[in-house]
């Protein structure tokens, strides 16, 4: 059998959902996309998401790969797949890769995006994909604070205790913080990341925003290797996975 | 008995809604508001819409008002009508206003923005509020058309059938197009806007988008005062009230 490796590019409005991955009684992107192979190719198929994402964080550029034989040429899947996909999820690239190629274990380097609105009155046309904290920060300390995460470091103390690696040593390439208006875009960059690290930088930047910490002692943070000495992790909505590099 | 008349500003997601404006049997906004009304005040209170949006458009920026015999200070209002309103709905604000303000009548100028994506994917994070065109457009030709609309102009060819004003001339004094990456942003302000008139303008627009017409056939369209000369109606999730000045 001369099975075709399949890598998608995917996004989709995490809200409303169980997150990526299949689980019984719950609909989930995971579950969803696998559903429309079914319907479209008569067969099961395991797909294999880059990351997991949790309920509720979207993503842009989210991707996954699966093996099949099927009559179906490559170029047709994201037509086909979007036809029977509900109006979440789209299948933005389907390419045939390399026999080996995984989307999960091959991964280079990923961009995330979180968004705050810092405004009074809640954002009813945002309100699904942001993190509403209507409140002042001081955003100096925050900026000062994410540009003492860059870099190769032990995030064992931004790790979910779920998260049972034991290599806690990732690169946060970017943690770039941009203002516009009333939002804060906090934009993170890395070869990989542990179990909600992202969520619980975000959390973790904003307690700097509200000067609970000097910014330097997110440095001490970092050296505890323990997760009780961040942040607050920050809610699943106003995340969002926007690329990953091969 | 000496009722106060209450200025709201309000701010809804209209996706999932039948308008504005009451209907039975179906989630309106104006609905929402009174039912709220109603919990908070146990009186029965009609409200005055400034602009009966569509079902499926959206606002940032509706006024409305209301005359009550209330304990409830004015202040008061945006945070506990909040407190009941579904998540889509917003109060950003209440005033105390002269007791003969009209919030339907009184209106000096508004402003709407229209919201077109012309990327290829479908953009699941805003599929509810734009319209999703993937297409290549001469955005010069939408420009110059646009500009040939500015003015005290009869806008019947821009009215529904439905309309049924006699007086069909309104003051149109911007339109302007702006482009960003995938995105088309239509911001149109005036003194009044006759039913369906921004939508009919979009549809029209993108028309010579399209190069079906040159932009100076904009001028035949007005001058024909038909609804059939022109494009056709834009879809309605892709319109947000912006603000309404009085």
């Amino acid at each position: 059998m001369n099975k075709r490796n399949i890598k998608l590019t995917i996004a989709y409005d995490g809200y409303g959902y169980h997150g990526w991955q299949v689980q019984p009684n719950h609909k989930t992107i995971e579950g969803e996309i696998e559903n429309a192979l079914k319907k479209l190719t008569s067969q099961n198929i395991d797909i294999s998401g880059a990351s997991r994402t949790d309920a509720g964080v979207s993503a842009l550029g989210q991707v996954a790969n699966f093996h099949i034989n099927s009559p179906v040429p490559t170029k047709n899947f994201p037509k086909a797949l979007n036809q029977i996909l509900p109006d979440e999820i789209v299948i933005k690239r389907a390419e045939e890769v390399d026999k080996k190629f995984s989307a999960r274990f091959d991964v280079k380097h990923k961009q995330y995006q979180y968004k705050i609105f810092t405004g009074k009155d809640k954002p009813v046309i945002d309100i699904r994909h942001c993190w509403w904290k209507p409140d002042k920060f001081n955003i100096d300390a925050i900026q000062k604070a994410s540009k003492l995460l860059i870099g190769e470091k032990d995030f064992k103390s931004f790790a979910s205790a779920a998260d049972e690696r034991e290599d806690t040593v990732r690169n946060l390439t970017k943690c770039d913080i941009e203002i516009e208006g009333d939002w804060i875009y906090i934009t993170v960059e890395g070869n990989g990341f542990l179990y909600n690290m992202v969520r619980n930088i975000v959390g973790t930047l904003i307690e700097f925003g509200k000067e609970k910490w000097s910014p330097e002692y997110i440095e001490q943070i970092l050296q505890a290797k323990d997760r009780t000495k961040a942040g607050p992790i920050a809610p699943a909505q106003g995340l969002c996975l926007m690329w990953i590099k091969y």
